[in-house]
């Protein structure tokens, strides 16, 4: 599947005292990515809980960070589905800071199907598999 | 009432940038010691939820930043009524530095009781009321 | 002057367990758009604090909780200096839900100028009340 | 070494709208715990960094998230030196919620140490290394 780029600016909030972003905020600059790159497949995650009954919750996430980002920085963050199973999704997200490209921060995330109300594994919506698969 | 005090340390988290915590994360310091407060006073909000169909939000605040807590400060942050309607209730909550006292935040919160499921406003549950009264 | 729009979306990060956003998190909305006003004014905040020794701070702020901002909601925050001192700005911001533009929270925002070495007040660099009044 | 144990309340502001601790926020609780950690070896991170220039920063992070955590919820972060070089220690920390125990994240966190004002590695501080090492 090809990739998809998301925007990020670097705001206060994401920073910390050290002069740079905040360890974990990283992972709100991918979930904010990742959240873009279902809309943009046309997926609404508020409109699948309600009418599909599904909820993604991540199961794992490996972070190496390389380099810092800074207030002020503008980022993109990529992401890119590595594997796919019935009832997961393992993407690789990699955060670059413009205009440079350089990496500041490499993820794999894994998430998983739930069903809304019982938390229980299930299969991912059937058009969502398409949708990856056809990128391939 | 008499006034409550919950204990707050400041992290990584709390800070930006700047050097200082960052200006909306008072707010969560304040909602900490309310939390705590209610339950001091014998009130889970989740057993609220549940039990009685009653959750709390925030209709206004007002803040006043008169010095900036730093990475590692040990913060006081009170909580105290200063007006108890039948379906609203407004403290007044200070965050201070210790040891030395130094008075950094002062805010007013004004908290409104809804009904869980239809948001719209409905009365204090009465338990809360009273133990509001008898404090003054 | 005129009105500054900045759009937000509602993420997960944004919202909490009653479903609605975080209280805390409208002072975030508002300070990115803080943030993106001043750059369409030609400032960039991490300058003034190396070119200018200039940092802003704010001093306080009144929130009025209308209507909750939910889960993928798309937002727009308004920014409109209504008061300009020396050393301090006082800015109107309101944040709107799109496309009904019905008001979910309206905030007012005293900004200081301080000298970001000693964090004592210093007047506003010249340029930025200038601009500021050309927009009245 | 031995576990050191912090515990956590879980607030309104850890939360997400899915009605779990949001999942960037298990690493805000890590690094409290690991702060607390330093703090009870007798290291403050701020004397650290104005005394010997010596700041921590991650390289790297590997969570499993195992069950949610909820508001309310009162949980444990144990942290566990698991490997000690010169300029880097690495650290298990699990997260479990009380009574019942139940382990929710599973975390491993790389630190480096780095020279505060070039951000470039540097040994870790000698007493440090050595309480380390003391507790194996």
């Amino acid at each position: 599947m090809n990739e998809f780029l998301w925007p990020v600016r670097v705001y206060y909030e994401d920073t910390d005292s050290g002069g740079v972003v905040y360890y974990a905020n990283y992972l709100k600059f991918m979930e904010r990515a990742r959240t873009e790159w279902l809309r943009a497949l046309g997926f609404e995650q508020d409109e699948l809980i309600r009418e599909e009954g599904v909820i993604f919750a991540v199961r794992s996430v490996q972070l190496d960070y390389l380099l810092p980002a800074r207030f002020n920085d503008q980022l993109n963050v990529s992401s890119q589905v590595i594997k796919a199973g019935k009832a997961s999704l393992t993407l690789e997200q990699i955060i670059s800071r413009q205009p440079d490209n350089a990496v500041l921060c490499k993820g794999i995330v894994k998430i998983a199907s739930l069903d809304a109300a019982s938390f229980r594994v299930t299969t991912l919506p059937e058009a969502l598999l398409k949708k990856t698969k056809q990128g391939e």
